[in-house]
């Protein structure tokens, strides 16, 4: 089971969104992040249908996001672009063969289920608990440089 | 993200040599599963090639647990059938264009590669704490019948 790839340039996207003076188009995110165009765009407009960016038009148009960064967390970046469902789907299985459970029985997740479904609960509310403002602090203190204010210097350039 | 369909048959083909009396052949399982025999001769292959059952083979033979369910987690079942690789794949976008970090300062994953890997953990982790044995105790708790006493004598019969 992989995540998209799109979970990544997605996060990306919005840790440097948070240091942009001004919206960024599309195309200089995908030059930065070394992507190609097309498949950056694609993973913005899935962002801005979850509303978490913004496409701004006009000369210095581009995206933008739509609320502080403190008040974005991974989860919602990786829900845009996986979906809010489950990564457990059960077919219930119960319910089939010689010894099917009957509907009425079955009304309540069987035990498997729960089970997966808890972890995939645990999962997202360790996503939920990092903001894209955390991340924008983490990258702040991982190297020797200042990459953020790097991003932003060569936003403006 | 979505695990495959082949995680729900292994937990329930596990859960069900829980209880049974001898070696399960696979076209059983199927039946009781109601499901394609040869689709879940691949799943039970997979959780052989994992060590976590075993073919016996002769006039009744078929599957066994490879040791009690106390000591098969549900993580061992996802894991055989997933794989044990993070969900998160980082392709290390820090290291492309024209600011690219340089790959001595990327000894150590970035932050949003420990983010994804942390909640990776924290799923991992609740699959851990959940044994095939347990499973086998909720089920036999949550209906008004005793399921796995029934799948007992259909095996049997």
């Amino acid at each position: 089971m992989k995540l998209s790839g799109g979970v990544e340039s997605a996060l990306h996207c919005c840790v440097v969104l948070t240091t942009a003076p001004e919206p960024v188009p599309a195309t200089r995110l995908a030059e930065l992040h070394g992507v190609s165009a097309t498949y950056l765009a694609k993973q913005l407009q899935t962002l801005s249908r979850a509303a978490l960016v913004q496409s701004v038009q006009g000369k210095s148009g581009g995206y933008t996001l739509t609320r502080s960064a403190e008040q974005i967390t991974v989860l919602d970046v990786v829900e845009a672009v996986e979906g809010p469902g489950s990564t457990f789907v059960c077919t219930e299985i119960r319910q089939r063969g010689p010894l099917a459970a009957p509907p009425d029985a079955c009304t309540a997740p069987c035990a498997i289920a729960r089970t997966m479904h808890a972890a995939d609960r645990a999962w997202r509310a360790a996503l939920r608990g990092v903001t894209i403002a955390d991340l924008g602090r983490m990258v702040g203190q991982d190297y020797d440089t200042d990459v953020l204010t790097q991003v932003r210097k060569w936003l403006q350039s």
